[in-house]
C-alpha cells in the first residue's frame, strides 16, 4: 500500500555524551521514510537547499522511497542544532535554522495523490491539511505528529487538522498539554473527541502505549546498555508504526499491536548509533530478531 | 510455601489531590503481608506501639498472616506523614516520628525459622542480615528492598547483607544510586556482582522490569483513570510477587513472570483508594481478573 510522508529534511549538529556530529543528516521526513521503507513503498514530500548533494541523498537511493515530492529550493536546507544531557534524559536546543522550510508550501506529486496511508510528520498544522487537501481519495489512515509549538501558537489550526485525522502520534507530555489532563487514559478520551480514534503516546525510554476507544496495549523500549543518539528515534518508531500497517493493508487490533512493535524495533536500533548511522545499515533479519526479543522481553502465561 | 516478611508497621498522615487521611494504618510489612495473604501463608514480625488497638491488628484477621511476631512495645508506633504532589510525582515527608521502632530488634518466634521465602523490607541492612542468621535452613528466596538512606549512610552494612540477598528490589533511582550508573541494564550487571541473582527495578507509572543474567522481563503499570493514594504500592507489589513465588514452590523464568505481573496487580488495586482501602477488601477474582488485563494490556503476537 502507498505510504506518503511530509515533512523536514534537514541537517543537524548533535552532541552526546558518545560524540559529535556538526553536521549529519536528519529531519524527520528522512528517519520516517528510511524507517519505513523497510516495509513497504514511501512517497516523500519534503524541501531541502542548494546544500544538500548528491552525497547527502544517497539515503533514499536503493530504497524504496520515491523522491519526486522532495523539492529543491534556492537557499540552505533546514538546521537543528541540540546537545543532549549526560543521561540523555534531557536536550537543549543551540540552533534552528529554518532556511528554506520557512517557505516550505508541501505539493503532492500526481501519483502520490492516491496514497492511502499518510504520515503528517511535525510541521505547522495549516500545511498538514493543506496536504489532506491535494489527496483525490479517502485515505485509509492518516496519522500525524505535532509538538508544544503548535499546541501553544496555532490551537485552532491544530484542531481543525485533528479533525482528520486518524491517528495521533505525540509524546506524553504532548497529550498533557493538549489535552490539559495529566492523566493519560483522561487525556486519550478528551483526545478522541478532537478527532483522532487512536492515540499513540511515545514515552520515551519508558516506550509507547496505544490507546484507542476502552482498549491499551503497551510496548517497553527496548533495553540498550547504551544509547549514543536519541534523535529521531520517534520519527523512525512512526516510520516502522505506518511502514508495517501500510505493508499489513489492515487496520485492527492484531495489526496495531504489530505495528507498535515494529515501530519500538525502528525506534530502538535507531539510538544505538549517530543519525541514521543504524537505521539506513539495517538488514530486515535483524529488524524481525528485534520484534521477536520485544515478544521475550514482555510475554508471559497465566 | 512458608513466606516471612520483615518490616515496619505504622500509621500514616497522608495527603493527595484526592483527599486527606490523619492517622491511618500503614507500614511497609503490612501492605506486603496484606497484600501476600492472597496467595500464601505469611509470617510477619515488626513492631508496634500501645497506641496500636485491636482495631488496628484487624486488617490481619481473617487472613493467613500469622501475627506471633509483631512486638508491642511501651511507647508509639511509628509515624509517618507525606504530602503527594498535584500529579502525584513527587512526594514530601511531612514527619517521621520512628517512636517504637527506633529499638526494633527482629526476633524470629520458633516456627518462622523454618521460612523457606523471606522478604526484608526496606529496615537497617544491619537488622536484616539479623534475621537471615536467626532462620536455621537455607531459604529458597531471600528479597530485600532498600532506600537512599540506607544506600548512602551504611554502604557497608548494606554491601554485606546483599551478599545473602538473591532478589533485589528496588526503584530506578535506588539503583542508579547503588550501582552509579544511569543506564539500567549496566547497573544491574553492577548488581548482580553484589550478590542478588535477580534485580526488580520498580518505575511507578511506569510499571516494572527485571533483570537477570542476560534476560529481562517489563510489565507496564496498569493505566487508571484516576490513582488517588500511592502509598504502599511498592510494597503491595513486592507482597503480591513474592506471595505469588511462595505459592508456585518454585523459581524459573516463567514462574517469575508471573510473579511481576500479580505484583503489578496488587500495587495497581492499592493505588485505587486510600491506605489498605482497595487492598483490604480484594476477592480473588478481581486478582484473576486484572492479571488477564494486564495479558491484554501487553500481548501480541507476531
Amino acid at each position: 500500500m502507498s505510504l506518503l510522508v511530509v515533512g523536514s529534511v534537514a541537517f543537524d549538529a548533535i552532541e552526546t555524551p558518545f560524540g559529535k556530529a556538526d553536521r549529519i543528516l536528519g529531519g524527520a521526513a528522512t528517519y520516517f521514510s528510511v524507517a519505513a521503507s523497510y516495509f513497504t513503498h514511501v512517497s516523500l514530500v519534503g524541501i531541502v537547499g542548494e546544500d544538500f548533494t548528491e552525497k547527502d541523498a544517497a539515503v533514499f537511493k536503493g530504497r524504496r522511497i520515491d523522491t519526486t515530492g522532495l523539492e529543491r529550493a534556492p537557499g540552505k536546507t533546514f538546521f537543528w542544532a541540540g546537545r543532549y544531557s549526560e543521561n540523555m534524559n534531557e536536550r537543549t536546543t543551540l540552533a534552528t535554522e529554518l532556511n528554506v522550510f520557512a517557505e516550505f508550501k508541501p505539493l503532492l506529486p500526481e501519483p502520490y495523490r492516491k496514497s492511502e496511508y499518510i504520515f503528517l510528520a511535525n510541521i505547522d498544522p495549516t500545511l498538514q491539511r493543506s496536504v489532506l487537501h491535494q489527496v483525490t481519495r479517502r485515505p485509509k489512515v492518516v496519522a500525524l505528529d505535532t509538538m508544544n509549538y503548535w499546541i501553544e501558537r496555532t490551537p485552532e489550526e491544530l484542531r481543525e487538522t485533528l479533525r482528520h485525522t486518524h491517528i495521533l502520534m505525540i509524546n506524553d507530555a504532548e497529550t498533557r498539554q493538549l489535552s490539559n489532563e495529566h492523566n493519560l487514559l483522561r487525556a486519550a478520551r478528551h483526545i478522541f473527541k478532537l478527532g483522532p480514534k487512536v492515540l499513540v503516546i511515545k514515552r520515551g525510554e519508558y516506550g509507547a502505549m496505544m490507546v484507542h476507544s476502552r482498549h491499551a496495549f503497551t510496548v517497553p523500549a527496548f533495553p540498550l546498555e547504551q544509547v549514543h543518539d536519541p534523535t529521531g528515534a520517534g520519527d523512525s518508531f512512526a516510520g516502522g508504526f505506518m511502514g508495517y500497517l501500510a505493508s499489513a493493508g489492515r487496520v485492527n487490533e492484531a495489526e496495531l499491536r504489530r505495528a507498535m512493535v515494529y515501530g519500538s524495533v525502528m525506534g530502538s536500533y535507531t539510538v544505538e548509533k549517530f543519525g541514521l548511522d543504524r537505521l539506513r545499515s539495517l538488514k530486515r533479519s535483524e529488524i524481525h530478531q528485534r520484534a521477536r526479543h520485544f515478544s521475550k522481553l514482555t510475554q508471559f502465561t497465566l
